[in-house]
């Protein structure tokens, strides 16, 4: 059974979630892949089309005349699990909580060897509007409070599973790690009255050297203190907080960018792995005037060590103006 | 020329140091390897005795009767340089610093092809011995404040060079991933009086089920709320947070835990990637109540993916309870 346990010091939360290391050998990725490589179906896989009977019973489906376009069903393989009580514990000094929570695959697409980079437009964004359909579900439920979508891209990024897919995993605690960009964006808020975000988007767009693409709805840029190389986030123009409040406009708006952006990391870097993470506020505060959503891209191509885990400073080899400037050159389409 | 970036919103910083991709490929460890397949002494290796020529001059050095047992040098590829200055400026409304700091690497032994848990007890006291001389000489520095001490093992822990070595950043930069944790500690100080890091380990010696080796003066266990598998703090048993306040018999203590610790992960686990940090309080702050160096052995056998990285709540499949007891169980004499 899943737990969360608290760090008696930092007050984080980890999930320590046993039951995942049973997840199934075969479908653990040893190497990466070229996408041209792969078989369109893989009769083992239990996210291609044909073997939806592997998979619980699903959430969401976007259907078309031919069949399913997109899919969302439970993770099976859940580190969170919506049947368990989401009361806390103590145990002596330590405080734990059963792991309660909501876990989801997002498939998105029907065919097992392509990729966001490589998608339609039109897939793009029945991949974005399934983020939204479930945020906006999962954020109905009383007992949910922090909802992060994310997409895990090749191996040292994390992926178990080559089909293409996202997920979504909902939980009941909101850790200092979030909270505390809450707090801050609040201090800001009641200090300049402003949006700090919106304010931080502001003076990328007059510096400029850091932007990648603008759309009516959104911008990409490299940001002024990028953690790792080629780090890119997608922000909308228009404040809101609530991921869900976006328009079926800004809807097909972002999944334009976002379809660029992969490929241009796809073919200037060679299909690096990379996580997407959707950054957002707790669901029980609603829409707020300090925050404000945001999609971020990290290529994983260097890696984190004793000094970044010690320190918490990143050391990033790469200046992002010369990572958004080589990414304006790549061609996106 | 190094310069850190503090991010707008959450106050973080990081290191933009274009020159460390500069490095010599021929140093980069492509894929990792048997210590008992190293030779001793490799002619290109700048850390191997002999070629004392391909460093720049040391900071320190351990003299035996037979040449050099230890040396500690300039870091020829630093994220920081101790020839900037650490005043802040804006840019708009962004704020950098140039990256003045120091950056040492510790050599710490002459032979190419070992590593900290296979040295003798007397070579890992001579390490130990040469972090506490740092340690004590970088925090003398008034405009340095921050003194982190770390050891990448491995390619995915983000070593670049195969010969033993560990390595020291100081910064005069204290981010709030460390200043978090000061202020945790004081509100708990505070609170009950004692120090947050005594209260814990005495729980974990009273729980007992996390504790993998005790000592006279220190304890190695799996802590309540481990991040990652396999993951081992090393704390002293006597309140102090300045790691050179250590006596030379708790210095002695501190390296016989150490190398016990690392030979178990050694031979239970296949030589697995992994870092050391020592975590500290800030210099400035001199000896305090609230705050307890702890030495932090962090495997990396698992990666933190997008769920990790939007969420700050790591998902952990070892309870640390087992890990305990499966670390117990390997011999280390």
């Amino acid at each position: 059974m899943p737990q969360f346990r608290q760090n008696f010091i930092t007050k984080e939360w980890v999930i320590v979630a046993p039951e995942r290391s049973r997840r199934p050998d075969q479908f653990v990725r040893q190497t990466n892949h070229d996408h041209a490589e792969l078989p369109a179906h893989d009769p083992g896989c239990p996210f291609c089309s044909g073997n939806e009977s592997m998979t619980p019973p699903p959430s969401f489906v976007n259907k078309g005349p031919e069949g399913w376009r997109l899919r969302v069903v439970p993770n099976k393989f859940a580190a969170v699990n919506p049947e368990l009580s989401p009361e806390r514990r103590n145990d002596g000094l330590f405080l734990s909580a059963a792991g309660f929570g909501v876990a989801e695959v997002i498939i998105e697409h029907p065919a097992h060897n392509t990729t966001l980079a490589l998608m339609t437009s039109t897939e793009v964004e029945n991949v974005v509007s399934a983020y939204k359909q479930r945020f906006g579900s999962l954020a109905a439920d009383p007992h949910i409070d922090l909802i992060t979508i994310f997409r895990n891209h090749g191996r040292s990024a994390g992926t178990s599973l080559i089909h293409p897919h996202s997920q979504v995993i909902a939980t009941p605690i909101v850790p200092p790690h979030v909270r505390h960009l809450m707090q801050q964006a609040i201090i800001y808020h009641d200090t300049h009255g402003t949006c700090p975000y919106c304010d931080m988007m502001k003076e990328e767009l007059s510096q400029g050297v850091r932007i990648v693409m603008e759309t009516p709805h959104h911008i990409a840029y490299c940001p002024w203190a990028s953690r790792s190389p080629f780090e890119t986030w997608i922000m909308p123009r228009r404040h809101y907080s609530r991921f869900d409040a976006m328009s079926e406009e800004e809807t097909s708006d972002l999944a334009g960018l976002l379809r660029r952006s992969l490929l241009k990391l796809h073919r200037g870097l060679g299909d690096p792995d990379h996580n997407i993470v959707i950054s957002t506020s707790p669901t029980s505060d609603g829409e707020v005037h300090y925050d404000h959503w945001r999609l971020n891209i990290t290529p994983r191509l260097t890696t984190a060590a004793g000094f970044e885990l010690g320190s918490g400073i990143f050391i990033n080899t790469m200046p992002p103006e010369d990572a958004a400037a080589f990414l304006r050159d790549v061609p996106a389409e």
